[in-house]
C-alpha cells in the first residue's frame, strides 16, 4: 500500500533547495521577501510531485524535470498570491498573506514576478529545444485558462447561478489545467510519445476535477480544525458547487427550498445556518452525489494511465488520484 | 527627414489586425472584454514598432516578427492594467481603466491573462526552436525586471529618497528592459548574430532611459492639454527623479530649500506650488541637466547601431531614439 502523504513529503523535501535556488536575492528587498514567502512556505506540493512522477513514469530522468516542477509550483504560488488579494484573505498557512504584510501593489508585483520567473526557468530547461517549446505551449495555455477559470469563479461567487456543466468547466479551468500542464510537461521532459503525453494530460484533468469536487465537500463537511479554516464559506458566497446545484434540483418541499435559498449567499450565515444547509443536502443526497461523481472522475483518471508500464511512479500517480478523494485536508 | 510619427502610425495600423487575432472571443465575456480593451485602444505602440524595425534592420523577415511585436505590446498592456490599479488611476486614453470598469479582481486577472497570452504567442513563433528559446529567455528576464523596477518605483513614490544612480537603475528596469527585449527579440527573429543582438539590446536600453527621463521632464513642463493629464504629479508624490535629485544637490539658499522640501511630496500641492518648484528647478538648471543627460543617452543609443548596414529600418531606429527627446506627448 502506497503512503501518498509520505511520498509527497519526500518530494516536498527534495523541492526545498531548487525552489530557493531559482530565487536568489535581488533588489528591491521588499519585493523579494514577498516573492519567496509562498514558495518557501511548503504546502502539499501535489503539482510538482505530479511533474516528477510523470517524468519517472515514462522512464525519463526525474532530475531534468526538477526545474519544471519548480516552475509549476511557482505558477501555483503566483495564483495564490493574486487570489488571496482578490478574495481579501488574511491568512495562509498560518502566516499573513502577501497583501496584508506588504500591501496590495507588492502583492500584484510579487505574483507577476513569480509568473515571469516560472517561464524563465522553463526557458532554461535542459531538454531539446523542440521539447522545451512543447512544454511552453502546454504551460502558457494552462495559465491563460487559469485566469478564465478564476474569473468564472469570481462571477459565480457574485451570485451568478450556473449549471452543473458550467461549474465543472470552471473547475477544469481553475484547478485541472495546472495539474494537467504539470503532468504533461513532466511526461514531455521524460521523453514520452505524443499519445502518452495526451493520456497523462487527460489523467490529470480528470484528477483535478475530482480533487476540486472533493475540496468543495471538505469545505462543507470537513473538520474546521484540520482544515485550518471555517466550513460553509461556499454557502455564504452563494457558490454553485455540484452539491448546491444538485440540492436546488432535488428539494421538493417549498418551505425547505425557501429556507435553503435564504441561507445560500448570506454572507453572515451562522454555524447553525450552515448546519441546516448541510442537513438539507444530506436529505437530498447532494453530498453523496458529489462524492460519487468525484469517484467517477478518479476512476476515469486512473484508467488513462493504462498506457504506462508498471512501476512505482505509476503506482504513485494512481494513489495520488485516490488520495484526492481520501484526504481530510 | 524621417517622419517618426507617420511611421509609428503605419506600424500601429498594421498591428490592429494581429493584436485582435490572437485574442478571439472566449468565455467568460467580462474577462475577455477587460483583456482586449487596452490592446485595442492603440497608444504610441513604440515597442512593437521597435520589434519590427529591428527585424528589418538585420535583413530579417518582418512578417515573422509580427507575432513577437504583438506579444511585446500585450506585455506592455498587461503592465498598464496592473499599474493603473496599483496607482488608482481612473482614466487611460480617455476610457475608464480596467479596475474602474470591471473591478479590481478582473483587472488583476485580465493582466495575468494578457501576460499568459503573450508567452503563448511566443511559444508559437514561426522561427527555429533554438531561436524561440533565445527570444523567450530575453523576454522572461525583462518581465522579471519590470516587476522589480515597478516595485522600486512604488518604494520611491512612498517617499524613500534615492540617489541618481538608483533612480537610473529603476528606469532601466521599469522602462528600458521591455524596449530592449523587443529590439533584441526582433533582431533574433530576423536571424541576427549574437553581437548584433547585443548591440541592438544596448541601443534600446539606452533609448529607454532617455525616453523615461524626457517623460519625467514632460511631466513637469509639458502641456497638460496635449499630455491629457495634469503636470507636477511626480512632485506631489515626492518622486526622486533626476531633476529632483539634481535640485536637492544644487539649492544653496536654506530658505529656498525649505520651500522646495515643503512642496515635494505634498499630495495636495496646487498649480501654484508646482509653478514654484518649476521655477526653483529652472534656477538650479535641473531641468536642463535632465534634458542634457537624456540627450547623452540618446547619442550613446544611436552609436550602438553602427554595426547595422544602411537602410530605412536603421534610419527609423535612429529617428526613434531622437524622437524620444523631441516629442510633446
Amino acid at each position: 500500500m502506497i503512503d501518498v502523504k509520505k511520498i509527497l513529503a519526500k518530494y516536498s523535501e527534495e523541492l526545498n533547495g531548487p525552489m530557493d535556488a531559482f530565487l536568489p536575492p535581488e533588489k528591491p528587498d521588499n519585493l523579494m521577501a514577498a516573492t519567496v514567502q509562498y514558495p518557501r512556505a511548503g504546502g502539499k506540493r501535489m503539482r510538482p510531485a505530479m511533474v516528477l512522477a510523470a517524468a519517472g513514469a515514462v522512464n525519463g530522468d526525474k532530475k531534468k524535470a526538477m526545474p519544471l516542477a519548480v516552475a509549476i509550483e511557482y505558477i501555483h504560488n503566483f495564483t495564490l498570491i493574486h487570489d488571496d488579494y482578490m478574495d481579501g484573505d488574511e491568512k495562509r498557512r498560518g502566516m499573513d498573506t502577501i497583501h496584508m504584510k506588504y500591501g496590495g501593489p507588492t502583492a500584484i508585483l510579487a505574483g507577476d514576478a513569480l509568473f515571469a520567473k516560472a517561464f524563465e526557468v522553463i526557458a532554461h530547461l535542459d531538454v531539446p529545444d523542440n521539447v522545451m517549446r512543447e512544454v511552453l505551449k502546454v504551460v502558457t495555455r494552462a495559465v491563460w485558462d487559469l485566469a478564465r477559470g478564476q474569473q468564472m469563479d469570481v462571477n459565480n461567487e457574485n451570485g451568478e447561478e450556473v449549471t452543473m456543466d458550467e461549474y465543472i468547466e470552471t473547475i477544469r479551468l481553475k484547478t485541472s489545467v495546472l495539474f494537467a500542464a504539470g503532468a504533461a510537461g513532466g511526461a514531455l521532459v521524460g521523453g514520452a510519445s505524443k499519445d502518452t503525453v495526451n493520456a497523462v494530460h487527460e489523467y490529470a484533468m480528470l484528477l483535478g476535477v475530482a480533487f476540486q469536487m472533493f475540496d468543495d465537500v471538505l469545505g462543507l463537511v470537513g473538520d474546521p480544525v484540520k482544515l485550518g479554516k471555517s466550513v460553509g464559506n461556499d454557502i455564504r458566497k452563494g457558490k454553485s458547487t455540484v452539491m448546491v446545484t444538485h440540492a436546488l434540483k432535488n428539494i421538493n418541499d417549498p418551505e425547505i427550498m425557501k429556507e435553503f435559498r435564504s441561507i445560500l449567499g448570506k454572507s453572515g450565515a451562522s454555524e447553525d445556518d450552515i448546519g441546516k444547509v448541510r442537513k438539507i443536502m444530506e436529505d437530498t443526497g447532494s453530498i453523496e452525489f458529489a462524492i460519487s461523481m468525484a469517484e467517477g472522475y478518479t476512476k476515469r483518471a486512473i484508467e488513462k494511465l493504462s498506457c504506462l508500464g508498471p512501476g512505482e511512479d505509476k503506482d504513485f500517480m494512481i494513489a495520488l488520484a485516490e488520495y484526492a478523494m481520501k484526504r481530510d485536508v
